[in-house]
C-alpha cells in the first residue's frame, strides 16, 4: 500500500532572490526512487497565518503519514533538525505581507510548546553516515518558520501516527557569496539530505537515545 | 514593606574550577543598595533533581517576589535572557553526580514548556543602556540549567505574581584563557548586570514590545 | 600555442581520511575544456621541505605559466585567496613525517614575505559572479601550507611572468559531519572554483582595485 | 637607570564614539608601579601617514626601549599579539581624513614584511597565567593598524635593541552592546593586559618556543 510524505518549503523572504529550502524541495517533485512512497512538494508563502492555511489545506488533501516543513536558517552551517516549536510569534522583520507580530501567541490558549514527532536523533545519525553535516536544534526561532512548525504540530496533536517536524537548511552558496563569512550548502546536498531524512523517518520510527543534547 | 529577590547560581561542572554564575552572584550577598530590597543568594549543585530540591527549599523559606537562576553558557559572548524552558532532560555530559538522563521529561505529564515571567525585553534594554552586551535566547539547552528553569516555572505555575526566569552568562576571562577563541565577560560586569536585571524586573513589570525576535 | 597550469594540492594530514584540496584537484586531471590550456595536477605530501621539493620538481618538468597550490583550511566557510606568504615555520602539530618546526625560517636569509602574483581580487569577483563564496585572506598560517606557498614564491622570485599563489578550501561535508559547527563546501564546487580561478588568472591579469581589504 | 616604554593607541574611527585601545592606554598615563620604568602614552589619529608621523615624532622625542602600538579589532574575543606587518595599504573603509588607499605599498621599495621584535609567545603565556585570554595573530589586516605597525618596524629596522610590536584588543562591552553577537573585554582588563605585556617584554626577552603556530 502506498503512503505519502508531504515536504513543504518556503518562498524567498527578506529581499532574497531564492529560498534554499524550496530550491532543494522542488527538485524532489515526482521523486519515485522509494517503492510505495509518494513525495508531495508544497511551496509555502512566507506569511504568518497564510502559510499555515496553505499547509493545512495540503494536509487535508493528501493525508500524508510524514510531514516535514523545511526553512532557511541563514548563518547555520549544517542541516538542523528542530526539536520543539513554541507558541510565540515575535518577528524580527516583516513577513512578505508586511506583518510583524510582536510577542503574540501562534494560537491563543494553546500549549506553550510541542515537540517534534520525527525521530530526530536517528535522522541525524543517518545524515552523518551519509557524510552530511547535521545537528539537533532546540529553537526554531520566533518568526514564520516556528509559526508554521507550531501550527502543524497543533493541527496534528490528536493524530499521533502522523510523524511531523521541521528542518532548517543553510544558505545556498550563491546566497552566501553575498554575506562575508556565511557558511552554505549545495542544493543537491540539501535535497539528498531530505531523502535520507524521509527514509530515516519511515524506517526507524524509534528515537535513538544518543547523548546529543545541548548544555545551553 | 521589604521584598526579597532570590538569585540562585550553579557550582562548577564539567571539570571547571569555577562557575561564572556563582562567582558573580556570591558578590551580591548582603547587597543593600536598593532600599526595601533584600537579595538572597543561593548556590545550586550541578545535579539533576537535587538542584531543583535545593531551589524549592529556598523558595519555601524566603517567599521571594522575584526569582532568577543564573548559569554558565560557555561560548556565548553576552548576557542571555532565556525566554522558554522545555520539559526535556537530554544531557550531553554527566552531571556532578554522574547522572546523564537522555530524552526524559523533567516532570512526567507536565506541559511541554513554560515561558519566563521576567520582562526580558525591558531587561535587555536596561542592560544595553548601561553598556552591557545582552540578548534574548530561545533555548536554555537540555541540561541541568534548563532542568532547573523548567522546574522553577512549574513550581510557580499557580503563583503568577512571582516573577521568575533564567539568565545565562559567558565564561570568566580566566576560563576563556584556556579555550582559544572563546569570548568572556568580567565577573564584576556580570554582577552589575544582575543588579540591573533585578531593578528592571522590579521597576518595569511591563514586557516591552520590541522587535527583537529570532528568525531561526 | 599551448600553455600549462599547474595545480598542486595536499594529501591528508592530522589523522584525516582525505584532504578536500586533493579531492577537488584530482577531478581536474585531463581537463581539456579550455582550448590551448593543459591543467597538470600534482599531489603534495604534507611534509615540510619534502612538499616543496616535489613542487619544485613539477615546476622544472612542466614549466607552467600559472601555478596554484591548494590546501585545506578546516573551519573557514569559503574559498580563500591568500595574499601573502611569510618566512616562518611554526607548526601547531606534527607533519606527516613527525616534524614540528617551531619559529624557524622557511628559507634562512630570505625576505620576510612574498605577495601572491595571482590577480586575487579579479578571481574573487569571478567566483562571486559564479555564485561561489570566496574572500581574500591575509594569512596562510605558519604550517606546511604557508611553507610551500613561501617556497614557491621564493623559487619564482626572478620569473615575474609566471603567476603563482595559494588557495585555501573548506572541509568537505563528510569531514564537517564530524566537527559540530564546522562549515563545508561540496567537492564539485571546489573543483568549479578552481577552474574559474584558473580562467580569471589567465584572462584578467590586471589586479582589480576593489576595496576588499581587512580592517584587522 | 630609567627606561621608557612607549604605548601608542588610536582615536575612534568608523563612526565609533570611542576606541578601546586608547580607553585602556590613557589609564596608564603616569603609571609608576614598575621601578625604573616610565610609561609614555601617545594617542594616534586614525589617518594613513599622519598616524605614522605622530608616532615617529614620539619615538624621536622619547627614545623608548620598548614600543607597543595598540588598536581595535572589533569581533576578536581576546588580546591578539601581532607577529607580522605587511607592506600593503588596502583600506576596506575611509580613514578619519577620508582617504582610502587601495593596494598600494606602505613604503615604496621597502621589504614585503617585518616581523615583530616583541617576545610574543612569552607575552601570551604571561597573559594566560594572569587569567587573560590572548593569542598570536598572523595578520594585522591592511588598514591603518597594519600601516602604523609596518612603518614602526621599518623605522626601527636598524635599531634591533628596541623591541617593538602591535597588539589588537576587542571591543569594549559598551561598543559590543550595539553589535549582536560581538565579544568584548573590560577596559580595566585591557589595561592590566598591557602592563603584563610590558613586563613580559622587559623581563623575558627570549622568544619562548611554544607550539602555538597556525595551521592556516
Amino acid at each position: 500500500m502506498s503512503q505519502t510524505v508531504l515536504l513543504a518549503a518556503f518562498e524567498p523572504f527578506n529581499g532574497e532572490a531564492l529560498n534554499p529550502s524550496w530550491e532543494a524541495i522542488k527538485t524532489l517533485q515526482g521523486y519515485t526512487a522509494i517503492p510505495g512512497l509518494r513525495i508531495a512538494c508544497q511551496p509555502l508563502p512566507c506569511v504568518f497565518e497564510r502559510a499555515l492555511q496553505v499547509l493545512e489545506h495540503a494536509l487535508a488533501a493528501l493525508r500524508p503519514s510524514v510531514v516535514i516543513v523545511v526553512g532557511q536558517a541563514g548563518g547555520r552551517p549544517d542541516i538542523t533538525l528542530e526539536r520543539v516549536a513554541i507558541n510565540l510569534d515575535d518577528a524580527p522583520m516583516v513577513d512578505n505581507a508586511g506583518q510583524q507580530p510582536i510577542d503574540t501567541p501562534v494560537i491563543d490558549g494553546a500549549p506553550a510548546a510541542y515537540f517534534t514527532t520525527l525521530p530526530v536523533k536517528a535522522i541525524a545519525q543517518a545524515l552523518h553516515e551519509n557524510g552530511i553535516p547535521a545537528s539537533l536544534s532546540y529553537s526554531a526561532g520566533s518568526y514564520v518558520c516556528n509559526h508554521v512548525f507550531y501550527g502543524l504540530m497543533h493541527v496534528l496533536r490528536h493524530r499521533p501516527r502522523v510523524r511531523a517536524g521541521f528542518v532548517h537548511v543553510p544558505y545556498t552558496p550563491a546566497q552566501a557569496a553575498y554575506y562575508p563569512g556565511a557558511p552554505s550548502m549545495a542544493t543537491t546536498q540539501v535535497a539528498d539530505a531530505m531523502v535520507i531524512t524521509v527514509k530515516a523517518a519511515l524506517d526507524d520510527l524509534q528515537h535513538l537515545p544518543l547523548p546529543t543534547g545541548a548544555s545551553h
